[in-house]
């Protein structure tokens, strides 16, 4: 299997919609910032993050309104992080989710805005009083997607991948590495949607474990497409890696290595769902795009 | 009066006391971003906008423990703004609070990492549970401080102010985007020590007109610091305004008709207070500082 599950798309469509609602309007002195930041956000990408929010939110009785915004919120952030991630003094990369990377359209000044104007609106998003979820929840959001974002997440992953640029290095510190990266944002969506779904502790903690093999399982198909995988249906360059000396799970342990500590993410992560007895067909079907995808 | 108040030395200490507790310890693998967000974030600037917070809390019963963490989320965007903002995609400068820029010292990927950390850090702060502020107020802390610096806030300030780069601007374009760049903050500073101190809507709205005309203001004396300040006490480069061909209230106006604007906008701001009955010395003496200021 290589395609989304097919729930995909309605939560896909949903999210879109949302953003749409989000994103400042493209009129008045401020069009263009708004035209841009709607050029990173908006009509591409999978959305895998928040189908990972909706397939948990499964597990109980969320409202469908809760989780889209969630879902949407999590997308600012992940676009924010794409646009500075792409810039020339980050990763210089020119062509995203199949379009001209945004500084590329909108200049660098500009692009380095929009970064910072989607991460304020991701969390005005969860914060504000306009959707249905309890104040406590909202604030317990906002903290968790802040802390999956900051420092010790998302963009301390970003500075120790560029800080290893170049270096060969072991398996141990590249997981590490693309777990702060990629895996923290991972592993939040998919407790949001637990937590949405009203889930008690030792729940949650089993999501976190999925969720931390899946992010993981995730990044290992994010290299080996990279390594191997098609521009026209990826949407971004190929061989960035190679052609930079990044070290990857894929040149840390090969080809082979990596398919067998795939296999060994996805056995981990199935397991981990063991402890539901019901309605985890959804995030089954996701791991097995996860370990299985060819875009 | 060009010395800021007292009560400004208590205030500083405290935030800083407090950004030292919420910014991530220089250890393990991320030391290095840890010591470039500290860099960025601690010893230097005048802690203004936590000065508005804690004057403006001080009209009613306020946790002196909250009015810390507000102004400390506050100052740690403050800070991400400014690291942006010199970047060299944006205003390139290289000296800031008499220091090196941040990208001077880490380079530009750092210096983008370092923002986006301190502000997912800032929200992270107003939104966990660990200081004495309900669940509610949290959120919607948390929802002021995104618009403030959000795109429809200073975000979308600092783009219109590089886009109207070398153009002759006229008086009122250049107070709206003042507005958002510096005065959205500096609005949220001052109604959320409001928000903290329990007052109501009318009050509310009197602190927000106080504001909006002091953040004015302070953009105008920023400005002629700009024109006619020595580096020596402000810390930045002098004179970047006018070799940019950037149009100011001063350029707009010349230094006479900008000092004019200063004092209607002190009356403005002076009137704005006349609803409270006590408690307005710090917020009066504020607003000398800011009109006579030579830092």
């Amino acid at each position: 299997m290589s395609a989304l599950p097919e729930a995909a798309g309605a939560v896909a469509a949903a999210v879109e919609r949302e953003l749409d609602a989000l994103l400042p309007p493209v009129e008045g002195p401020l069009r263009q910032l708004a035209a841009a930041m709607r050029y990173a956000a908006l009509g591409g990408g999978k959305r895998f993050r928040p189908l990972l929010v909706a397939a948990a939110a499964r597990l109980g009785p969320a409202d469908p309104a809760a989780v889209t915004r969630v879902g949407a919120a999590i997308e600012l952030i992940h676009a924010y992080s794409l646009v500075h991630d792409d810039l020339p003094a980050m990763d210089d990369a020119t062509l995203r989710r199949g379009k001209p990377a945004c500084h590329k359209v909108y200049g660098e000044a500009l692009a380095i805005l929009v970064g910072d104007a989607l991460q304020a609106l991701a969390f005005e998003a969860l914060a504000r009083a306009d959707w249905p979820v309890a104040p406590a929840l909202r604030a317990e959001l906002v903290a968790g997607l802040a802390r999956a974002a900051g420092p010790l997440g998302m963009c301390g992953g970003q500075h120790l991948d560029l800080a290893d640029a170049g270096r060969a290095g072991d398996a141990e510190r590249i997981a590490y590495v693309e777990g702060l990266k990629t895996g923290a944002l991972i592993a939040f969506a998919t407790t949001a949607g637990g937590r949405l779904a009203g889930l008690d502790d030792d729940r949650l903690a089993a999501l976190g474990g999925y969720a931390r093999a899946l992010g993981l399982a995730f990044q290992i198909t994010d290299d080996l497409l990279d390594h191997e995988g098609d521009p026209r249906a990826t949407g971004k360059d190929a061989g960035l890696d190679a052609a930079s000396g990044k070290a990857t799970l894929v040149s840390a342990l090969g080809v082979t290595g990596a398919r067998a500590k795939l296999a060994e993410l996805e056995r981990e992560a199935s397991t981990a769902l063991d402890i539901f007895d019901c309605q985890v067909t959804l995030l089954r079907r996701i791991l097995s795009y996860v370990v299985t995808r060819t875009a």
